[in-house]
């Protein structure tokens, strides 16, 4: 897919065997898309997982009602629901976002470079991805590129969220796609999680539709969450990019002064057609490409760190320290699993410049680390 | 084992390459058994592993009193312990369990089917489990089939748990069991692990053998906590199913209206002679297969969440959320280890048809997913 | 390297195909090294990395100051600092420690034998380690064994760290090393991290080289924290053993009795040249060989343990229970992950012979497990 940017996996003084581009996983995963499991392990595998997600019909219940005759349903599938309102006090917040595909560079330095380790990174780093982009109201344009991750969708609790998506994938990739919110609260019409027959609205955008989900900022919502593609083919649309993250602020509450959303995962052979396994933060792999975050002393930090691959991870900050989930336990590493969230908060004191990384040992050396500089 | 159950791994329109099937882990593991180590990596290596186990001989220390010439004895091997009574208004509560091997149906339903995406699961799925089985009092009859996980342990702070263990095991798997507690308080004597020389009673529990376990309810104990066998052959036993859950309540303290146990782990082919990996709750994999959890809106609800298998999974729930071990930290999506627990309590608000699975994304897709459904 | 202990993988009554050596992970990992990047996957790899990391020359900044040239430089890489001082009524704790490469066996008892299973263990099971070793004063002379872990360091809030480090490996790994520690405070000199152009003092000890490093006991720090080598081949150092413990007391506060650092981590083909993989505690595997911990009955116990390595373990002791992370949540098996600490603290009142044990289910039978003995 990325073209020329395809061919040879070494560059003058760089030669790794084709298993060290693996040695840190072979990102090999199993694909159950309407009717058919799907082994997506090498280069062509991710064309018949589209292949298959193609052939997902709209189901009954994303166009009117599932049928009351489907195998296994319940009585709980011919509820009915109301959309919610904001709470008094609360507003609407809305955004318009499209699912698209565009051309991404995990490792977009030239040449190509690990800032780290002063390593130069053999190429090609270009692949296909699936990404949600932001739209200006009533998707007239585009706001910003489309970039891994999504925009962060912002709140305060008593708040509504009303995201409208549309399914802007090309052509070529005719299936079905949603976003699944984690954290605030929602009516099973807007979970975004296709279930074959058991499928509601907002559960399956065919190409080309939109559909406009309504979101609660609960109380309990208060943190940072991952959202991400749920639809038939949502394993390999995960992979590729299809995620981003929803912040829900305290009402009126304090805020942090800078706040990033981080989110750990590899892009494998298997999802990118790329001859090497890339240990990434927010799609890049290698400080320099991640994220370089810059925040001065006295300012209140808070990064939201999330894993959103097949792997759990272990988020590490040097020369700083947190309260894990916010408890008496004092920590400078944590473990943070598929979709889950840790948040790193501190009131910065330390400058200079700083390391973060995964601290699994072949992550934190195949790309999944970057800088964080402080000045005084 | 499975005997017709066994064959072709393709059906009408499913097929999957072998490395699909092992996508989520090829589940070899190594097994120390008395004397010797043994790799458990395809279908005939079980019986190399029981071969072993039944050449491991009953200990002194679990007939008598632990040889004071073991190598590498303490004094604390010579230790002698009272049996623990119920505290001052508790009580004895008492089950009779024996050890079986049960053939087992991993996707039950027929034609086998993932209720989630609408999939049709290619067979055989049947495989020659190990679970505990509830018994009547004094072992009369059987009180219930087979199961995995076994029978569900409860009590309350201060009472004395007296589980009573049969290995009913059939002779052709001539080999000790036994039943290993986590959480509750109990002696060196009620333990049920084999140590080789420093083996006490309950550690070994021979073919056709019964043994009575003593465990207290101490107040650090309230949560719930997986038990399971660790005699001489536990890791391929644990594999096979013989573990379930203790759940110790405290004292005349309010309870969950729905209360349920989920083990999250794999069923791979070196310990099913199958031809795939299952990834399973409760040794049952795909939606309709897995437990469908029914709840009303008002209840209040705690799921037990366990790993038992090689690997950690992250539990997600849709449309609701918890606090993370009780502190402040609100969660929808919590990993777990082997042989840990998390407990998810919140009051059920939110009708209708949720998906609940772990977040590993090849692991939701090859079976380790559920409903949970809600009425108003 | 372990010259006649090198050899056979069998020996009498035992014998394991090779696969069966690896099945717990095959312990590949990714390098980046000054300017390559090298798998590290079997026995020749290691010297490859070392060669890299010979290569690597010492940077301006670790030298004077870093080029205000150098690409992606900041204002922060030109910032000054202070030495850190002890606050107040605190103290400064000096240490002298040298990085050595001592042949170190994993598996000491002779036979080699797992007290657990009664298993014998086939060899052989000596290599090369890199470790770090306590020194006397100045240097003088050794105050101990070269040993995995290295010393733990103790101090109380308010206090300065000093630690003098001396690069005494051998002249044929003629490469840099540090120690970079989690947890304490320190300025961008004392962070000993290796980071190309954007190295500073501390961070690129060379060959023959001291360096002192001056970190700050503040009150978050309290806790135990890793430290390792984090200097140009710092995966494959810390695979080999340059580790160990900081441990930060509150200042006059209650100690426990017993406190103890456990470290979990596999010695494997690539980086011992060793047949087989070995799942470790504090650089040993198998009961008997890993820490007998001696315990009496009233005391109060901390055990501070962390992973360092590739994989996640999952820490349980037998007959006991903890509040996880100091919380209302009470576990007797958690989950830690690389360079994470867990700490296991209560009051001991359950006289016997226990395991310890990673709960992950081929790790345990693998070496990761140990005897926690407790007399009345």
């Amino acid at each position: 897919m990325p073209g020329s940017e395809q061919g040879s996996n070494s560059v003058a003084g760089v030669s790794i065997g084709r298993r060290g581009f693996l040695a840190a996983g072979a990102g090999a995963f199993l694909c159950s898309i309407g009717g058919q499991e799907i082994l997506v392990e090498k280069a062509g595998d991710a064309a018949k997982a589209d292949a298959a997600a193609a052939r997902v019909k709209k189901p009954a219940g994303a166009k009117a009602k599932i049928a009351a005759t489907a195998p296994g349903t319940s009585v709980v599938d011919q509820l009915e629901f109301a959309t919610p309102k904001p709470q008094p006090g609360g507003k609407v917040v809305e955004y318009w976002i499209q699912a698209t595909a565009p051309l991404w560079d995990i490792v977009p330095t030239r040449p190509r470079r690990d800032y780290w380790h002063g390593t130069r990174i053999a190429g090609p780093s270009v692949f296909r991805a699936f990404a949600y982009q932001l739209m200006t109201e009533g998707f007239a344009s585009t706001a910003g590129p489309a970039a891994i991750p999504g925009p962060t969708l912002e709140c305060e609790v008593g708040d509504v969220l009303r995201v409208h998506v549309r399914n802007g994938l090309p052509d070529k990739y005719a299936q079905a796609i949603t976003m699944h919110p984690h954290g605030v609260r929602y009516t099973p019409d807007y979970d975004g999680a296709y279930m074959g027959d058991f499928t509601r609205a907002g559960a399956y955008i065919g190409p080309g539709e939109e559909f406009t989900y309504v979101w609660e900022a609960v109380p309990e919502a208060v943190g940072a969450w991952p959202y991400h593609d749920h639809g038939p083919n949502h394993t390999l649309n995960s992979m590729r990019g299809l995620f981003g993250a929803i912040i829900v602020h305290p009402k009126n509450g304090p805020r942090a002064d800078v706040e990033r959303v981080l989110f750990l995962h590899s892009l494998a052979p298997p999802t990118t057609a790329l001859k090497r396994v890339f240990q990434c933060i927010n799609g890049r792999a290698y400080a320099g490409n991640t994220p370089t975050i810059e925040v001065k002393a006295g300012q209140r930090v808070a990064l939201h760190v999330f894993g959103i691959d097949d792997a759990f991870h272990d988020f590490h900050i040097h020369g700083h320290r947190w309260r894990k989930d916010g408890g008496n336990f004092s920590t400078d590493n944590q473990t943070v699993g598929p979709a889950e969230t840790i948040s790193v908060r501190f009131t910065e004191d330390n400058p200079g410049r700083w390391l973060y990384h995964c601290h699994v040992m072949s992550h934190q050396d195949n790309g999944m680390a970057g800088f964080y500089l402080v000045t005084p």
